[in-house]
């Protein structure tokens, strides 16, 4: 498997992006990391730990800044970091890529370059939560901040099939609500809980906030962009206050986007170079397992539900 | 002060009701504690407890039960707890209400019974969390699942001057989004930041899920109640995945309803006798600090501002 990987992505990048991909060249000989960034800043970064020619390196001269304006700086810079490694995708020359870069230019590079899967309106984050029971995958994570109904049911149809690359052979999907009981929930969940009930997954209906950090109830949360964000932050900063350690990291870890053509992965901001190699590991099983090919298929099904209901509409 | 103590709210009442109010007792002697319930049941469980004329008991003899629909229970049940407790305060035999029962019913009794204040179109439930740097009012905490922007001002108003209860002279308040910077937000957040910019309050714009358990960034954290009750249930989901203790309880302990003509605790239903008497204590400073007449005060200068503009509007 071919990862590309974001030479300039991350706030303490190039060095924690290069430590990240020894690690995992030393860890899972089974990856090829190809680092994408300016050559001369790769050279410099690998020489000065001694490992000049370990890695190949796809020469991109652009970088995205945090606080650009994500879709208007990926269309402006060609040969951005991130628009670079989704061309190697694209190409068939990686199988996915990985960034700890902004999110937002992971998702506008993801789109202009890769496009989007049949059936997916808007491609959602996914995060792994690493909850008590069992991790739990929430999405949106943040992409989205405002949803229609139908869209959060093609998150339960994206984060199903992630879920079931993980693993998990027929995850439990739950709607993120004010309550678990049938009912509960704001005008754009009560729609959604009418939605998600008649899709081919195993809805088990509302879930709580308590929940995502605790698992138990679901390995798929869904939500809007604004509440899976807010979420997500609320659990990064108890862990701060406690104090507490996860065996696994925080909440927010590897992100994965879903709903494009290709696997892209997008790593904290604030990686250490672990994470950065763990962001990469779960891009190449990812791509691996046949992430894109079950999405497409799960989508596939709504896009004919929706045909076959438009005909049957337009018959009578 | 004299506080109305719900004899039957809560998981393990009564027993931990008269446990909280016998705590109240022994530490804040100037805090009177009114029993309302059933005098049979309030008669039997001070006797077990040696404390027989201990209270005041006031006879009530309905309950609202946590599955039932809480508008419709206290309209139906004019012998509940919670309203007859709500019909003390409006009739000046009480300074405040508590009830570790539905929050729903308590919300329901003193809309019923003691009315809303002008400019209030919907109260809130505030809750106030344990922050790292001090104490976070998070407000609303879930009675309004799908609130308009302009619901969003009026809980700015009310926390605000809550938060001047409890000593903060001149609290700042922050809108919960998904970031710190100004334009971030749904549209509901968007169209509130205008609104929030132009109140007589010290607004520091937007602020994320983890300035909550963190603090430091806003003393008052406006949202809807859907984001608020998610927020709060991932934030003790944590607390009990980590296992860790905060030094004033969990995050949603006692709950002031904001926006009503009188003072109204709620305590989480599965309080223990020292969250109960907390709840007493918090109630009884409420009331002392002028509560009411404070968020009237704030509400008074919008309906004022909004008479104003009408009348300039209608100059033009």
């Amino acid at each position: 498997v071919r990862v590309a990987l974001d030479l300039m992505g991350g706030d303490a990048a190039p060095g924690v992006v290069v430590d990240g991909a020894l690690l995992v060249a030393s860890e899972r000989p089974d990856i090829t990391v190809v680092l994408v960034g300016p050559p001369d800043v790769a050279a410099e970064c690998l020489g000065a730990r001694g490992a000049g020619d370990r890695f190949e390196v796809v020469a991109a001269s652009e970088v995205v800044a945090m606080d650009e304006d994500p879709a208007r700086a990926v269309r402006a810079k060609r040969d951005a970091t991130v628009r670079v490694a989704a061309r190697l995708v694209r190409d068939g020359e990686a199988d996915a890529t990985v960034s700890a870069g902004s999110t937002g230019a992971a998702m506008a590079a993801a789109v202009f370059t890769l496009g989007r899967l049949q059936g997916m309106t808007r491609p959602a984050v996914a995060v792994l939560v690493p909850a008590a029971a069992h991790p739990v995958v929430l999405l949106d994570a943040g992409a989205n901040v405002d949803c229609e109904p139908a869209l959060l049911a093609q998150f339960a149809l994206a984060g199903a099939a992630y879920a079931s690359t993980l693993g998990m052979a027929s995850p439990r999907v739950g709607l993120l609500s004010n309550g678990a009981e049938a009912g509960k929930g704001d005008e754009l969940r009560k729609r959604a809980y009418e939605l998600l009930a008649e899709l081919p997954i195993d809805f088990v209906g509302n879930v709580e906030g308590g929940d995502v950090p605790l698992g138990g109830r679901a390995d798929v949360v869904v939500t809007d962009g604004f509440t899976g964000n807010v979420l997500l932050k609320a659990l990064e900063g108890m862990l701060r206050l406690t104090g507490a350690e996860l065996t696994s990291g925080g909440p927010s870890g590897g992100a994965v986007l879903l709903g494009v053509k290709g696997v892209s992965v997008v790593a904290h901001g604030s990686s250490s170079a672990s994470e950065v190699a763990s962001a990469v590991v779960l891009a190449a099983q990812a791509a691996s397992e046949g992430l894109v090919p079950r999405v497409s298929a799960a989508l596939d099904e709504l896009v004919a539900r929706r045909r076959s209901q438009a005909g049957l509409e337009a018959l009578t």
